[in-house]
Formats: C-alpha cells, structure tokens, sequence
C-alpha cells in the first residue's frame, strides 16, 4: 500500500457497484465489505468517492478498517497534494453545541458524579447519550443496580481516632490511590475528542487504575502510549470468533504491562438497548414506510449490535485453559452471576471475578452485583480459605458513591469498578472531569470512613452494615416504565359539564 | 328461506309491532326476540326496516342470529334488485380515524410488545379499547398479571457454548415454533375488519398455535377454512346452558381437525369491567335521566355481559365426564387458580389446565397466574409423577416480553398463552403486525436464552430464576387509583396571601 | 314555657349581655351558655335577637338546646304573628349550589361506591366536606384501613355450579339482606336535608340494617318513626359523663324496639382533624391576627370537638355490668383493637366487638380492623368455642367493594359495617343514592361469590383468602404527605442559561 | 486594647496587604487571619477597611474572633464619634422579607410541626434554609428518620379511665412537663435575630428542658442569662483539639448551673451537606471559571464545614475517664447507632446515649435511632438491669408529633429530643411559635394518651406499638430523587405526527 491515489480518483468510485472511502488519508476499496459493515451499508454509501474519516472515527478503532478488510483491498495512500481541503462551515448545528458547551456549570459546581451525568445528558448528541446511558429491555436491572445499594444501611461506629483514614489498596497486585478501578466502557470519542486517553492520563495523575475496553474509540496502543511509564493497566477482552486475532491481542497486551485480563463473560450477544435502537429511527425516520414487506433486520440494531458481531457465542468453560497457556496475566471473568460459576471459575484456577450485569446491558431483570456478592461470598466460604488472596472478587454497577464502595467492601469485594461515572465525567469536562470525579470519590471516602469509623479499609467490616433488606425487591424494585405509560388508569363518574 | 324480500317490504316493518332486519343480505323478523336481546331493544330499533350488517358484525358472530332466531323468523333472502346502494359518505370521523391509520410509526419501529398497545390505544375506536382493554373492578389483578413477572429475578449463567438456541417446543403434542400460544380473545373485527383471520395467517407461516374464541366475529369455520392444512389449531369453549349446543360445537371442532379443547372454568358469569360499561353512558348520556325512578339493568352491562348470556353458571366437575364421553381432544381446564382444584383437575382425568385469571377481567385481586403456578406446581409434585407429560400446566395473563415466558418456564409451565399481545398487534398493523410480534419475540428468544446459558427449553432449569419476592404483594403491589383519585391529601397552614 | 313572645321582643336581646335566639320557633336566653358553647360564643352571637334554626339545625340534634338549657332559660314560643317572613333571596351560593347539583352525573352512572364519594366531594360545602372526610393527625390510618384490603388476595375456586348465590344473613338474630350494615355517621343534614332519614327508608326497603348515631341530625325519634313495622335498628352510644342522661337514651331505644346497642369504646376524647379545623380558618381568617397573645383554644378545635364535649372520658370497664342491667339488647363493643381487649370484652359478657378505628377518626397510626381482625381471630379461637354463636365479631372502616366484605367474612368477621360509603351515597342523590348503593353492592356480591365458588356465606371460608401479606406495612404505606409536601428534593448543578 | 481607633484610620486598612475590620465596634487586624478563615478570605475582603457585624453576626459566635485572633491582632475600639451611621436604606430585598413576614399564617392556624416548616421554607433566607434544611449525600438518613416513625404502628387499648392523663417526666433528674427536650441545632440568628435565646424563654414558661448548642450564634453566657432561676439546661459539645478550651466550657457551663453534657460523637468530621454546599455557588456564581486549573477548595464546602474544622477528629473511647475528671455533671453521648457502642458506652460509666444521627447530616444511608433503638435495648437487657434509672437512652431525629414520641418511649427511650421542629418554630414566629409548639405537642399528648389508653407514661408499654415493619427497608424507603432526576425512562414507539 505505499502508492498514492488522487483524491480526483477515488472521487470516480462513488458508487454501490464500486465503492472506495478514504480513511486516515488511506484509500481503502469496500465494495465487497458493504453487505457485510455490521451497520449497514447505506452509512458507508454516504462517503463512497470521499473521506469518510469524521464519521468512522468515534465508532471504530482505528484499526478495525485494517483489521477487517483484506489487504489487497487496502489501495495506498491519499496523494496530499490533491487533497482540497473543505472550509469547515460553523454549522447550526455546531453552534448549539458551542452554546451547549458554553452553558456547563463551572466544574467546582460538580459535587457528585450524577452531576457529570447530568452535564452529559444535556451536550451530548442525542445518539451518543442513547448508546451510553441504554440498557437491555425495560431498563429494571440497570436501575436495579442503583436502587440494591440504597437497600444496605450503615451501623456506624464512634469514638475512635480518625484523625487520619486511608482508602488506598492494593489491586490484583498494583497499587491503587482508591478501592476503585475504571471499568472499561466502550466508544470514548463519541463524547469527546480525545476518547479514552482522558481516563488514561487522569489515573496516572492520581494513582488509579484504568481497564481498556476492547472497543475503545482510541486504539489500545494509543492509550498505552498516552500512560506514565509503570502505570498499571488492565484490559478488557471480548473474545474474538477468531481466536489467533484474541492470542495476539491477549499477548500484545501483555508485552506492553498490562498487569490483568478480564475476560466479558456475559455477552455471547449484546443485549437489545431499546433506546439505542430507537435512535436509529430517528435519523432515518423519512425513509421507512408503515407495513414494508420485507424488513432491514440490521437497521433496527442499534450502534451496540452494530460493532459486536465479532464476538464469539461459543465461548465456555472449556476455553479457559487456552487463555492459561497464552498469558500470565492474572485473569479475571467479567460477569459472574451466580455461586455456582463463581466456583466453577475459582476451580478453573482463575484470579478472580467481576460480579457485573454489563452495566444493566445484557440480561434485564438480572440481579445486582451487590445482591450476588453476599451469596457467593458464603458459597466461597464454604469452599475454600476466605478471604483468598489469589482469588479476588469485584462487583461493578450503579456505583456513585463511596458509600456504595465501602458497602461492597464490607460485604467481601476487594474493589469497585466505575464505568459510566467516569464516562460522564469526561464527556462533560475532558481529563479535569475524570480529576473532579476522583477527587469528589477522595473527599467521599475521607468523611464516609471517618463517620463510620474506619481508618483503613481493614477496618471496614461486614457488621458496619446491614443488609438485611438487600434479598428483598419489593419495595424498591425499579418501575416498570413502559407498562405503566400504557395503563389507563380508571376514572370515576363525571360531572354532566364541569363547573 | 329461498323466497326473495324487496327492500321495500322490508321498509315497512320499521317499528317495535314489527320488526325486520337486513344481515348480510337475509331478512329476519325479529319483533320477538327484541326484548331478549342481551344488547337492549334500542340498538336493533335504530335498524328496523333496514340493513343492520354493519353493526352486527364486529360483536357477532356470524351465526348467531341464525342460531338464537327460530327458523320461521327467517323471511328470506334480500331482492338484490332492491338494494339501493348507500353511496358511503366519507365523514368527520372517517376522516379522523384515517389520519390515526395515517399516523402510524412505520412497522420496523414497533421494538416490543407494549409498542403495539400504544399504538392501538391510539387508533381504535373508543368502544373498542375500552372493551378489550377493561378488566373487573379495581383492575387490581389485571396490573398484579404483569408486576408479578417484575418480581422475579434472573440468575443468569455463563461459559456456555450458546452458539445456536432452540426455543421450539411441542404444546399438547402438537410443534410449535415457540413455547407460546396465541390465546383466544373477543370480538376481533371491533379492532380489525379481518378479525382473528388475522391471527390464523401469522400462525401459519410461523408455525405458531392459535386458540380460537367462542365469541370470535369471524365463525369458527371461517378461521378454520383461513387455515393452512395441517396447521394446529386449539379451541376456547364457553359451555352453553343448552349442552346440546355445546356437544355440537365440540364435535364439529373436533372433526374439523382442532388439536385441544380448552374450557373456561373461571366464568360463570362475566366480571364487571367498569372501563366497558362506562363507555355505555358516552354513547347515551343525552337520554340517561339523574335519580330516575326505574333503571334498565341491561344498560350498564357494557359489551362483554350483553354477549355472555349463554354461558351457563351451573357448570360443575360433574360435567367432566361428559366432555370425556363426547370428543377424544385433549381436555383443558382454563382459569385454575388453586393447589386444591388442579389436583382435582389431575384426578378427573383431563390432560391439563391453564392457570388463568382471565386476563384480569373476572374475579378482582385474585392472584396472578405465575404466583399460583408456584403453589401448583408444588402440590402436583406431592401428587404424582414430575414432570408429567400427560398433564400440562398452561399460564397466561400480563406476558409481554420472552423473558416473562422463560421465567413462566423455569417455575414449571410447559407454554404460555398471549393474548391482548397479538390483539393489539392485528388491531395495529394486522396480519403482519401478528408476524412483527412472534419476529420480535423470537429475537428476544434468541438473546435470553444465550445471556442466561440455555441452549434450549429444557436447559430452562428452576434456579434460573430468583422467585423469592414472587409471593410478596406489599411492594409492587398495583395502586387502588379510584381511591387514590379521590383522596384529597392534607395541605400545610397557607400564606395569607401568595406573594 | 307556655308564653308567647314578639319577634320585636326577641330583637332587643341581641348583645353579648341578653342574647335571645329563636330556634324552631321557641325563644331561647343563651347569655349565660355564651361561653359555655363548644363552637363559641361567636356563631350565636351573629344570630342574637333573630332566628338561628337554619344555622343550627344540622350540627345539633332537634334537642341539643333544650337537653343544655336549664328549663328557666327557655323563654317561651315565638308569637306567630310577629314573625316576619324573610323572602329568601336566591345568592349566588345558591346559584352555584343549584349548578353543582344539575351537573351530577345520572344516577346510573354511578357504578361503584367510589362515584358516589366523587359527587359528594364536588357538590358538598366545603365545611360538610371537611367534617365527613377528615380524619385525625396525618390521615395514615384513614388510608391504611382501605389499603389492607388490598393486600389480602383471592384463592377463587371453580366448577360449582353457582346458578343460585345467597349472600343474605342474620345479624344479631336480625335479618339482613346483605352482610353489611349502615354504621353510624354524625350529621346528616350537613349533607342532605333529610338527613339519616334518607338511610332509614332505603333501608327498610332493601331490608338493611341501619345503626342510629348518637349525634344525628335527625333526633332518635324521628328516624325510629321514619321506620316501617318491625323493621330492625341499631343504635350507637356516646356514654354522657351524666349517666341518667345516657340510661334514659338506651332504655328509650329499647322501648322503641331496637336490636343492638354499640357502644363506642375508642373515644374518650375525639381525635384532632386537621382537614376540619383548618376549615375554622377559612371562615374566620379575616379577624386572625399574627401572633395575638392570648389564643382562643375553642377556635380551632373544628366541628367534631365542638359537639362532643359531652363525652364522658372516664368511661371503663367497669361500667359495662351496669350497662347490663339497665338493657336487655344486645350489647358490643365498637372500637376493640387488640387481642387482650377482645378477651376482656367476651369475658365481661357482652355479645359482641366491633373492630374498628372509628373510620380513621381517632388515634392516628392505628392498624386495621382487618389486620386486627386475624390476630384476635386467633386469640379468641384460644380462648373458647369458635364460631361462637353468643359473641359476634363486626368489622367497619375502608369498604368500599363486595369483595372487601368478602374477605372479612372468610378472615372470621360476622358482618361488616359502612359508614361513609351510605353516607355519601345519600349526600350526592338522597335515599335513591342509598339504593342504588345498595343495589350495587348487591351486584358484587353476586358476581364475586360465583367467581369464588361460594354458594352462599357460610361457604365463604379462609383458604379462600390469601392474607399474607396483610401484616406487612411496608410497601402499601399511605403516604407522609405533609412531610413529604414540604420536603425539597436534592437538585443536580445547573447549567449556567437555560438553552 | 483600650485605645480609641477612627473610623477614617482602618479604612485605609482595606486590601489583602492590610486587612483590619470592625466587629461589634472593635478593630482588629486580620490580615495574617485571612488565609486560615474556614470561610475563605473573599468574604473578609468584602468588608476590609469598614464594619463586617452584620455578616459575622448571625454565623460566629460572638467570642469567635477574640478566641481566635491573636490578642495584639485586637487593635482597639472604634472611636465612637467617627462613625458615620450609614442611613440603612430599605432595599427591595427589605421589602420582599417584610412581605413576606407580612404574608404567615396567623399563628393559630398553625396545627402541627409541619406548619412551622411550611412557614419558615417560605420567609427564610435561601441561605439560611440550605443550612438548617441540608443533610449529608442524598439525604436518605434525613428522611428515614421520619419514615421509621410510619412503619411503627398502634395498638391502642380502650375502657381506662383517662379523665386525667400526665405526660410530664424528669430527664437525668430534672423536671420536665414532656418527654420532650429541644436539642441542639446551630446559628440561630440566621432565621431569626434573637437566636437561641427565643428557645430558652419558651422553655422557662413551659417547663421544658434545652440544650445549648456548642455552635449557637448566641454566646453561652448570653442564653444561660436568659434562663430564669432554676431552670434546668443541658449543653451541647463539640470537642475541640485543644482540650483546654473543652476544659474551660465544660466546667463553666457545670459552674452556671447546667444539668447534664452531651457530647457529640459522630461528627470527627463535619458531613458533606450539598443543598448547602450548592448555596455557596448562587453567590458567587459571576466569579466562578469553567474548568480552571486551581480549585479554592474551601469555596465549596458551605457554611457548616466552615464553622467547624476545630472539631477534633481524634476524640476516643480513651478521651471518656478525662471528662469524667473534669465534671460532675452527667454525661451523655450524643450519636451512638450500633448495639456494640452502647455497651461500650455503659462500661466507660457515663449516664446515657442519644440514639441519633446528626438528624442525618453526618453519615448517610445510616439507619434511624428508633430502628438503633430496637438493637439497643435488646442488648442492654442482655447486659444489666432494665430498665435502668443509672443509664438514660434518648433518641432524636424525624419528630414532628407526639405520637413518635409515644412510639420511641413505648420502645424504651426516656425521652426524645426535637432539633428543627423547634428551630422553625422560632424561625417563623420566634419565642411564641417556640410556645405554639409546645402546645401543639401538648395537646397531641393528650389525645394520644387517651385513645392509647395511657394514664402516664409508666402506662406506654411495649405491647402498645406493633414494631414488626420497622426493620423493612424496603417499602417506604425514601426516594433516590439524584438518580432518578437523571434517569430517563422509555418511552414507546412515537406516532409520526401527532394529531
């Protein structure tokens, strides 16, 4: 691919018969890729003859072109000189975004991490807010996820000296300035310019420790170059129907120090985000007719669904050795459940697991982490030493708080994973958002430990909370929105004419 | 019945001393039985001396005039000569519901189940909503046939090769193409001008079962003869005071090849649904009087009590015997709702029973289908064998998504009937809003089962599910809206003046 | 006080000094009773030396002044000849009361007991409104008696033939027509110009039972004389700190023939309604002054205080043997709330309870009859024989359905009284309101024995209910309103202008 | 410093370089001071060079700057014939709160506790409501409190003598007409200008008991003045690192008279309170930059971290035998929560607990001190003898009626203390509302008591509340309002016009 075409050229393969996109300034020819792009072929359409580099950008990984389309397909480089470089016009559109940007609160304003959330709701565009904030079906375990640590309540202990408390620990062996990790979240730049190097560069100024997503905005190698030398690192894996493109994968990381594999276990098929797929309507909507005969399966999909079609349903039980001999990263299995397969991953010989629902993602009416954390700490009592220090058990989900941190830990968790908190933060204010939410997460363990009496997370003890109403979904179970915006409520007789 | 009747003769019989009417071009007399019709005199009298079809259809079935009127009422056929053609005005109303059609979101946007409710709501008649989506009294059980499901919990598992998954299953031994039924409701040309046809097509080209209703508007042989051959059909029986009525019913659908005769147990008579019969007083608010001395009981019955007389109360567990004597279908008992009658039921000897509450509309606050289901189960495994392939457990009643039917599944039901599901579909979009409906169901199939680690149905296993807050009614329990509407809360002290 | 006097005469008493009231044409000295009113001495004084019939005559019973008013007081009759007749001018209160009462829906509209609360609550004078709806502190108990009937659900059985259901029973040894009888409510006439009256002759017609209220509008005499022969009444017993006062009462009744005397046990003093002193304000706000040093304590004590000074609070256990032997009716107790007092009632003789928290009335946070009803079921069950015949359990306080009363019966109650659903029956449409409640509970009735499979009440048993949840306050709570009214939501950082 | 200082003099003293002010005709130098204000130096600025009184007034208490500056830092006293008297102008803000003042309920329309908060969210300050409103995180603890007190219920016993009934008590040996004390809350001038002392004469009319906050904006000696003779007063303390300024309150409150120290034990750390952290930004919003490198951190932390970094964080068990060396007078620990401090608490030897927490300004989600209660007392039993007239429980929290006081004393506490009920009490109407409240909540004891059937309070027994839901979190738990103000909830399929 070293020979450069004019721009004039590829201008000529506009169309679905001969169809050629330049990305990054390459000239890539996807005329035989169109039916296959897992978002359909009609985006693509869009650019044929053209640069289509704004769009593919926060969607992609900017190897995912190279990675999935042969390499003679891959026809050379833009010749720069025939580039005409498109005066950017300041758009309607980009004017509301500026005023959007322009009207955020100053960030000292922020004095919670559903404060970045609401920052985030109001400037994102609509599309990016739906594939982030969606969760599968009616939405009740993403909520749940939330409403399960408003059922554990604090027994605060006085009179002891806490003068100074510290919430640092250890995680899978690295240090960590808080008992929370960065949970990975897919698709950075489509919140903001800079994608996941915000989290990058923000956990390496306060000690945290980041988990790169395998669909990152940002490529892997990007952000390992954006991070401090020594700074730990894990790495999230969706495992490919390909497994030598998961052994390299698996093993570049590693050869860069990362210092811990969690394996998605959770997501054969990524959930049904419904509000993500209604986004999809709402771009499209004057060209869809009421009762079409024959129906694009892949339109109603949804960005999720879109940029997952990789992954592999067949991945079991039986994988898990082959991971064993490719790495000696720790590995980690990212949505356990129940305490059968958490002891079934204890005797694979794994390091640990995330108890996760995907962030309400996948299966809905799932449980919570935090309910299946007290069930599973009891089955792995009974099966072996407790606490184990080569088996560690993380829960993510919901989690806004430090509050909710130290319930966890209390509980049996070694640390929490933040996903969408982060998210937010950088979404709303870049690098300093994910500061501000470190720091207000600092201030938040700082008095939490203080008033319920811990100096050290050691001290943070299951009799410091009660959990007694965490089994139960009665009260509090999240609402079922959709039903209840039907139901009709009964009326009463009325009056002949109101007065 | 073969003389021809002028329209003109017709004319004269215009009054209550005379009565006749046009239905689908027969002339009746029907002075006689104006005082027996379970719709009132007055309705019919809006018609004397003309052609009633229009009115007839939609809450008729096509035979019921030739079958509650003697044979000597039958004047004969209408003259064709005679018929002065209507020119059909296209009226305000006409018009209106049009522009609902018109406004229609496109079919592929239709994401769920409950879309397609949103949709009807919207354009069907008022009439017909409130007669299809009325339930007794306080509506309390109707919303409890939905809450319940939100009440159980997934504990979903993982590492399993889910590469392919089959939710097939056989119902009554009959295939199916998923472990749901299409459950028999009313008066479908209310919501539809083909009526149940609508559900026998989609049935057929996706292998799918229908239950037909006894008050369908198509006649039974209508939807039988829309069927393809071979294509498995179940019936829903309302038993007639007259059994003779009865025998003749089940044996002609019996010899017209239906697969199982389910038989409504839990109406002896019709609950009163105060949606349907406030609609009554919309209609005729200008006659109704305040404190008039005598009341016509016949008019705040609604629509459903006017078709039901009939149905005869007396129906006991002696009749079983005789159903055994007269037909070899496999014998259904729909509407159980204790441990204590379906173990009656397993000992008359019948080869199953639904666990129904008749979609809320009969008994007020009786428990849903789902929450009985787990007592039932309980007590036929201290009965007998389990599970028992010669007697199958049915539920039906609030299923709106595929994972209500996984966890109907995993408690110990063999299938799961859906009612107002397809209902509102066919009302919506017609047939293909039936096909919409299974599409969408399957794909909900196919992800529920591969995020909770089932590659079929027998791979559904009871501690799938978490049904630890299914017998608790305390917290979601549904709201008493008509007490609610007219409690007026307290109010604080007030300024004097509001500034 | 067999003199006439001059109206002219009259109207020379008119000051705080010698102030004459005519009431029903008899003339009155009230200038030492001035202060001694329980409403205050202000409401008098506004009709010295004039006629204070229309403003007294529905808050106290026709005797109220002559029972008060030492004989020398009572100055003699209004000379006939002297009255004036005032031609009532039609005001635009009237106007607007006249409005109010032709936009009542048509009577057969009214399709439950809830309608007709919605009418009264629409067409009453707000005082009318606020006495007969309050209830005391902050309304839980008020919510909570008819929420419990929420949490117990049905276990309806099937296939008995219910051609034929009786739900008629004895009370007391008296016939009933229906389960339920017509507790006692305090002034009528506040309502409706008849008053109890309008509940004596629909229950004569309907064969009901109503309990005659101590403080009636209507006098004892004439609602006793409003009865057909033999018709059967109750009466309900405030005791007077002035024993011969209350004995005369109860030996008259006897004398008249009623069946059963209720005396309530659960007011020694009558609870603060808050909706009904508030309503003092609204009247009066115009002479309140901020922060006035000496408060007038008889100001905001509402009506209900106001007329119930007389009530003895010494009232005790000890009093129940004289009861005993100054009657031979029957005698409950109406107010019993626990287990230990129901014990005490069967063991001091009396023929039966009432569980009851006087409709909310009284002591705010109170359970339930029907919550209280399972545990003294239980305790009484322990103590001697069951059904016991010579002592009755009644229930009152949240009926609104058949299907509640139902329930009470199957959870052990002999019968089930209504107050305010008659109540606001005959305040929105007289005795026809009375009737037509009636006649809708009698519906109900009907409908929920044959979907229970109850032939008639004696086979109304309790595995036909599901009350486990009934001890359960947790979810269906009534709300905090007040607190909640004032409390002010945490609100996220804003955005700096609104877009 | 005796000297005379002009006005002309410090007002060349008005930079960051030179900073002196005048408080209550003093001068003093702050200039150094500036950096080490809680409240951050822009606030001393404002008024550099002239008289800062009326923004220190309502905030410190009037010792603070003596206490805190450096004695030659006291420059001396203003010469009193260089004032100018600034003609204080009525400003439109002036009028607004006289408007406001002008537009309170006259004050017997007040009819509950509630009312006084209704008034005082009105005509408060914002600021001043965000202090007194505000609780920690998201307020959960703050409402619990009072929803704890919903989920006790009565059971009222009937036929006692209650002609008389008595609700007066002694609390640690002093006298009290209520089981009630008015706890500490500070900076009572901030709503309304005589502060604390409107408490403390209410308090001498009526009998009752109050604690003197350690952070009240009236002096201690200024509201100690205000007592008459006799009458019992308890102190509040918050423990200041320097022991000798404890040492010195401690024994001159004992010296003035006071009965009894409560110390606080559950603020080592002042709680994150962001209503009130929020208010900071409404002032100084102009100033405030978006994502500025430097953050002030002391501008977010609102008034109450302000005023209390003297507190110290390192107060212990082993801190008790010291106060024990340093007083006789009682002491009590104010914010025990957890059965195994209360038994700690009994053998360090002190003579009580306040079962509280900060009324939930300190650690959130930290259960109720009537939930604690319950744990408590049943260790206790374990423990010693009980009850114990050596080791007094009280609670606090969430009080607005006698009737959770009658719950708390029926579940064993002493008394109970009530905070912001009085607080906005005197915010509304000063010391006559502090009187209106101590009627109300008379007159609730007494209606209470009698339909309790209580003569006294030894007459509140266990058996009088059904406590059985006070442990279910899970139904009336309080709202999450940050999340679900974020939280978007789906919505259906969208008709593509409306109509």
């Amino acid at each position: 691919m070293a020979s450069l075409v004019s721009s004039q050229a590829v201008a000529l393969h506009n169309s679905r018969d001969s169809c050629w996109i330049i990305v990054h300034n390459k000239v890539y020819d996807v005329t035989q890729f169109l039916d296959e792009h897992p978002g359909g072929s009609k985006i693509i359409l869009k650019y044929a003859g053209g640069d289509a580099t704004e769009a593919y950008e926060p969607i992609h990984p900017p190897d995912a072109i190279t990675t999935n389309l042969p390499v003679e397909k891959h026809i050379g480089a833009i010749d720069p000189n025939t580039i005409v470089k498109a005066i950017k016009k300041v758009t309607e559109a980009d004017k509301r975004r500026q005023a959007l940007l322009d009207s955020r609160p100053p960030i000292d304003e922020i004095l919670n991490l559903h404060d970045f959330e609401a920052v985030a709701k109001t400037i994102l565009p609509d599309k990016a807010w739906a594939y982030y904030s969606s969760a599968s079906d009616d939405e009740i375990t993403l909520r749940e996820n939330r409403a399960a640590f408003q059922r554990v309540w604090f027994r605060p202990r006085v009179l002891r000296d806490v003068t100074t408390v510290d919430w640092s620990t250890t995680i899978l062996g690295q240090k960590s300035s808080l008992p929370v990790y960065i949970s990975a979240t897919a698709l950075g730049k489509l919140g903001h310019p800079d994608g996941e190097i915000n989290l990058t560069r923000a956990a390496a100024k306060h000690g945290v420790i980041q988990m790169i997503p395998t669909l990152a905005s940002c490529s892997f190698d990007e952000i390992v170059d954006a991070a401090q030398p020594g700074q730990p690192l894990f790495v999230q894996l969706y495992v490919n129907r390909d497994r030598e493109i998961t052994r390299k994968y698996v093993q570049h990381a590693e050869k860069r120090g990362v210092k811990g594999l969690f394996i998605t276990v959770d997501a054969p098929q990524l959930g049904r985000r419904e509000k993500d797929m209604r986004m999809k309507f709402v771009d499209d909507s004057g060209t869809a007719k009421v009762q079409e005969g024959q129906q694009d399966v892949k339109k109603d999909q949804g960005v999720a669904r879109a940029i997952s079609s990789f992954i592999d349903p067949s991945l079991s039980w039986k994988d898990i050795p082959w991971f064993r001999s490719i790495t000696s990263m720790p590995i980690i299995l990212k949505g356990i459940a129940t305490p059968e397969d958490a002891i079934l991953a204890y005797e694979a010989g794994v390091q640990g697991i995330v108890l996760s629902n995907h962030g309400g993602r996948q299966l809905d009416t799932a449980r919570s982490g935090l309910e299946n954390l007290v069930e599973i700490v009891a089955a792995l009592k009974q099966r072996g030493p407790w606490p184990n220090p080569k088996f560690s058990i993380f829960i993510d989900g919901g989690v806004r708080r430090a509050s909710d941190v130290l319930k966890a830990l209390a509980l049996g968790a070694s640390a929490v994973g933040v996903g969408r908190g982060f998210l937010y933060a950088f979404c709303s204010y870049g690098q300093e958002g994910v500061e501000r939410a470190i720091q207000i997460l600092r201030d938040e363990f700082e008095m939490n430990m203080r008033l319920l009496g811990a100096r050290n997370l050691n001290e943070i003890e299951p009799n410091m909370v009660d959990a007694s109403a965490l089994h139960s979904h009665v009260g509090n179970t999240p609402a079922d929105n959709l039903y209840n915006s039907i139901y009709q409520p009964l009326r009463l007789a009325e009056l002949k004419s109101k007065l």
